[in-house]
């Protein structure tokens, strides 16, 4: 998915040492997606940022591609925000989602992802040249504490 | 400034050594403000994501606490701004203005950045709680190629 260079900003010849470490940064919980016995999918979730904004989690996704169309990614990004609610976080927030990704959009806004910003041609698509990214966000709160506000 | 954790999401016990590293991450441009002789302010700059999205530049900003209002901030501004087009890059992304720091968001605002993202409750002031904050953005590209857009 990452040598294709069309939905992540990441070196498409990133040694495996370092997409590891992108992977598995500290602090990172990562769960994995099986089918018959196979992995097909990871998700990886962690704070966004340090300290003060340590309470809104940042997560990204992979599906094997053979295993595409199957739900595998909706499974995974609910299972997501359940384990994020989990551990505490108050919100999910995706940096960078490329808007030709129109799946994951339409996903991710299923889940109840939220489009709260708009960066112009942000990402360099290796078909489509310049495109817009998405951040998506989606406040994560108990629901006593929600009704709160 | 990190101390007083009203701005950046940074552990205000932040190691000196970790500190440096933040600020001189790899590849970054940095740059010091100086008056009589004394550093007054400094910012990094670098690309914001790497790949596909390394032609966005982001930047961070200190001023010291007894240089403020000296117009410091504004002239580092302006000389990253122009930097960043020096160096190519396409636009400039700030990912975490924190919505309190209204002195900060109305300075990049007069100097072309714009707010293309809210995050709801994203940063944990220690003074007023759970606030606001936006992602500002500025496409930098040269004048003869803006006119083709």
């Amino acid at each position: 998915m990452v040598a294709a260079g069309e939905t992540y900003p990441i070196d498409s010849k990133i040694p495996r040492a370092d997409a590891l470490g992108y992977w598995f940064k500290h602090g990172a919980h990562v769960c994995v997606a099986e089918a018959d016995n196979t992995i097909v999918g990871s998700y990886t979730l962690h704070a966004n940022q340090a300290a003060a904004g340590a309470h809104v989690a940042n997560a990204a996704f992979i599906v094997a591609k053979e295993a595409r169309g199957q739900g595998i990614g909706r499974a995974m990004g609910e299972h997501c925000l359940k384990e994020a609610r989990r551990l505490g976080f108050r919100a999910m927030q995706f940096n960078f989602v490329v808007s030709t990704n129109e799946s994951a959009v339409k996903l991710w806004q299923d889940l109840g992802m939220k489009i709260v910003g708009i960066l112009p041609g942000a990402f360099q698509h290796p078909k489509r040249g310049y495109v817009d990214v998405y951040v998506m966000y989606q406040e994560l709160l108990p629901a006593n504490e929600a009704n709160k506000r």
